[in-house]
């Protein structure tokens, strides 16, 4: 097992000035910085093991994060790694984020047997719609075919759609050359951002189903842009495009608000998929209970930890939500793969339905960086859960200090 | 008019070691030291004007509260008065709080024409509960009989309850003492905390209620301490103590168990309270739509601003469900009054089974604390929202310099 002590931990502000190519705009964020608080944990064990940790951010307030990660250092430094791993859900407790401590993270949770997964899991106000005992269920059913499963993962990997092509601040003729290329990589699933003007939604949209042909998947993201009723009538207005689903139609903690819309939309056969800045397993319960969503997106960075995303899979599978996670950002698609290929092996066994958001920037920075073939994610095979960045980015771009800053920022 | 520009912002880290002493002790916060983040702003208004604010925390994590307050100054330092009296909705988007630029607050607001009131509040994700019509429509009415009640809150008060007698952490004999000086005092309705221990909790309401007798009120307080199953079993053994309300059976983010609980709890005349921990009025609108809760509690700190609250009391008004704010901590007594006084003159325009929450502790620390008669309290005739501190208090209280902390951390 592992022996040491957490000896330190360092946190740094870190950002991308992805505003200057629109990268990553939407209907609520049209000129983000795409950035990081980045954590190293570095610990006196003989094999002189790290972690490496990050949170995804849009630039402004980063050091409020990084504040909060000192703040919460003190459970941290000094703990004993033993003591972490015989008591983890005593250790989730304690903090809003946990360890990670073996390597590569799906595997680990992969080959965890359902008492131990169990035992990371806090079941307080959920066991209204799951209860430990049907979660060990789940995770004993899940143990048939799981050796299959992981080979299949092996050499498959996880079906991924893309993002990259039509983020809102593109321009007509930048989304067409996009998805030409995403065409000949072999992509079959499109995302596109809606909701800041109708008509130019459905220009977008026909242009890219057009491009995509009618046998490839479409899906909206409107960020949260509408009022329930507006949503409603917005996104039957696109229907024609036959979009697979409507992501963030209005406000993320609107549970009823979502529930009404899914009922709506239901006979076009479009879907509703949230779950990105859903801020804990209580709204993910609620979001299922009230059949609000037919997409559950989780993130590996707004639940705050592996723990807490460790219960609402086994919530989706209970309520048969298939889960495809949100990613990109800074780090995301490095960090869900973990989960969504567990999730895959261990708790849903299944892929209907399902995929993992791809979005293809900020990946160079990362010194394990996600490997997509075929528009699959392949399971990663080195340590940890992949979020270690090379030192250089880091470096180059701490804010304010890094030379990229103090470059623009003298010379803006 | 205002004129001039915000030239300053300071901001404080104040702490009081309240947990020595097991004040504010419940069922989750066992030892909380009552802290602040405070802020001061300057301008260069000829009358030398200053804004004063604070958000209340339980000390650990104040400093991230600090940072926050640092980052969003940049929005605030050198901004033109005028300019946000002149946009108060479009300042607040850009916030999470306000200015708050005349005074007293209640007064302020109370003499705030509709149209003006309206153009403070932010009517995205609400439009299905409350339109501006509607809105526009209760503050037109509520013009009728305002001046009449105005002075019935100069002269009698909004009426109060008591926190201060039954915190979890005091022993029966200091229960019995400090009710029996209230009853003196002339309270009338008394809340207790409950939700650790069963047993415990039989044994002190039994006691409370037979001092307070059975025409006074009771409420318990559970501090989200239950799932919804066990709330519901454990109120119900506590039915025959009369309470009016169970507050935060479960977790705070769950409308639908509030709305499970408030629905076995019923026949026995027990009503759910719950939004001391609500964080939007999002949050608020599902409740009220989903009848999760007969009691609306409301805080000054946590929803993040005055024009938050103001949409809550405007759903409140509209669904029929009186406001009984929370308050205690550190100020929030101070600063929630004005709302309250505000809700009765200009919204509710009713006392119907409406109290303020009153804890009597910290107010030395305030330059203008609150005015309890008669179990009421005085409408403050002060300028502000009564939230300026002592300079004496902020010195040495300040984390971690101050000569308290100084004191207390050198000789543990």
């Amino acid at each position: 097992m592992v022996r040491g002590r957490i000896t330190r931990l360092v946190v740094s502000d870190v950002r991308f000035p992805t505003s200057r190519g629109r990268h990553g705009s939407d209907a609520m964020h049209p000129d983000p910085d795409y950035s990081a608080a980045y954590v190293v944990i570095e610990t006196d064990a003989c094999d002189g093991i790290k972690g490496y940790g990050l949170t995804f951010t849009l630039g402004k307030g980063t050091e409020v994060v990084v504040c909060a990660v000192n703040a919460l250092s003190i459970h941290v430094v000094n703990k004993d790694l033993e003591e972490i791993v015989g008591d983890f859900r005593g250790f989730y407790r304690q903090l809003t984020s946990d360890g990670q401590l073996r390597w590569p993270l799906w595997k680990l949770l992969v080959d965890m047997d359902p008492h131990q997964l169990l035992s990371c899991i806090d079941f307080r106000y959920i066991t209204d719609a799951l209860t430990e005992k049907e979660a060990y269920e789940i995770l004993q059913n899940g143990l048939r075919g799981k050796k299959e499963r992981e080979e299949h993962m092996l050499k498959h990997g996880y079906p991924a759609y893309t993002t990259s092509c039509a983020w809102l601040g593109y321009p007509d003729q930048q989304l067409k050359q996009l998805c030409m290329e995403a065409l000949k990589d072999g992509w079959t699933r499109f995302k596109v951002k809606v909701g800041a003007d109708l008509q130019d939604d459905i220009r977008r949209c026909r242009l890219i189903r057009e491009m995509i042909g009618p046998d490839n998947a479409l899906m909206l993201d409107a960020n949260q842009r509408w009022e329930v009723k507006e949503a409603i009538e917005w996104v039957t207005k696109l229907a024609e495009f036959k979009p697979l689903w409507i992501e963030e139609p209005t406000s993320p903690d609107d549970i009823l608000g979502h529930a009404a819309i899914s009922k709506a939309l239901a006979p076009l056969g479009i879907g509703v998929a949230t779950g990105e800045q859903c801020h804990n397993r209580v709204i993910f319960k609620q979001l299922l209970q009230a059949k609000a969503l037919s997409y559950l997106q989780i993130d590996s960075c707004r639940l705050g930890s592996v723990n807490e995303n460790l219960s609402v899979l086994l919530m989706a599978k209970k309520f048969q939500i298939p889960v495809c996670p949100h990613a990109g950002g800074v780090g995301l698609c490095e960090l869900v793969q973990h989960l969504i290929i567990f999730d895959y092996i261990a708790v849903s066994g299944s892929l209907e339905n399902r995929m993992c958001e791809y979005v293809d920037h900020l990946h160079e920075h990362f010194k394990y960086p996600v490997i997509i073939k075929k528009a699959s994610y392949v399971p990663p095979q080195d340590v940890g859960y992949s979020t270690e960045m090379k030192e250089d980015s880091v470096r180059k771009y701490q804010f304010p200090q890094g030379e990229i800053w103090q470059k623009l920022l003298s010379n803006p």
